[in-house]
């Protein structure tokens, strides 16, 4: 997605150590067009696969997830971080190690919005090491939901989670691949 | 908006002490067609006022207030609760309590993203006690940004929000106002 790889040359931060800044368009404030642009092209790509679902992990994973499932008329689901007083206590949880947080956070859904008969599509901001998106995986597959497919805004390809997500074998599908961030260079595939 | 009231009526969950459970629309799962139609409509009632940029709180305030954005034309800045590596260390900070978690909550805003010369549309998913979207008035106010409005999808009136936000007189909308949930039940006002 040509526009997408615009704004991260033209605003993205390389802070070193692999972290991308990009909070003034994605991830602190958020351009609604441009995720109304990426979840259109993200739905497109999908599309034709049964979906029924958009799966996603709070917080940086709702506005594509959202504007996912608005192209697809579907609902969206996003996994919760700590559990609201109106959620049940029995719900599905995995952990998953946050890098850009430093801890591991647990994930939360409820089975009264995913489970069997569901065709989960996985949407979040970043595709990195994979960890997030697998414990959403993790959570669908306790929901014995399907995973059809994994889409993100931006994949950094040299952090190996495309690798960590290979033995699900579905289809994943990224807007913009940055295959390094090196020398503070943000180079992209 | 009449199609939020029924979704409210045929899904809310009144689980008493004042807590309306809107898990399947809203705030765990969310269904992005009505946040589409309520950020249209609250967009359509604040869009004359010179607006340039929409300010919520994460987690669920991030959906209306980005159809909100979307329909306004404007970035969404949202709110932290917990501080990403890719925000500066300096930055606005108010606290809020918080009723459906029982606990206080930092919000953080970042001054590359809020200042001085921002038109603010404050957007929440709830007005209860006014506790968050004061949280996020002070954080504009930090930032010497002007609150110019403020839009909310449901408003539980009977926990006196809006009189506590009177102060500020800005204009107030909600798409739905509750006024009682006494006896398990959820009238409109």
């Amino acid at each position: 997605m040509e526009a997408l790889k615009e704004r991260i040359r033209r605003e993205g931060k390389n802070l070193g150590g692999g972290i991308l800044k990009v909070d003034s368009f994605l991830n602190h404030q958020v351009d609604p067009a441009l995720m109304l642009a990426a979840g259109g092209a993200l739905a497109a790509h999908f599309g034709a696969m049964g979906i029924n679902k958009v799966f996603t992990a709070e917080i940086s994973g709702i506005a594509p997830a959202l504007t996912t499932a608005l192209a697809l008329g579907v609902p969206v689901v996003y996994a919760r971080k700590t559990r609201p007083i109106t959620m049940p206590e029995q719900t599905y949880v995995a952990s998953a190690p946050s890098h850009t947080k430093g801890v591991s956070v647990e994930l939360m859904a409820s089975p009264e919005f995913l489970g069997p008969g569901d065709e989960v599509l996985i949407i979040d901001d970043f595709l990195a090491r994979g960890k997030t998106i697998d414990a959403l995986v993790r959570l669908a597959h306790q929901a014995s939901a399907e995973v059809r497919g994994i889409g993100v805004v931006i994949e950094k390809a040299f952090e190996g989670g495309r690798e960590e997500l290979a033995y699900l074998d579905v289809p994943i599908h990224s807007l913009a691949v940055i295959t390094s961030m090196e020398n503070g260079e943000i180079v992209f595939g």
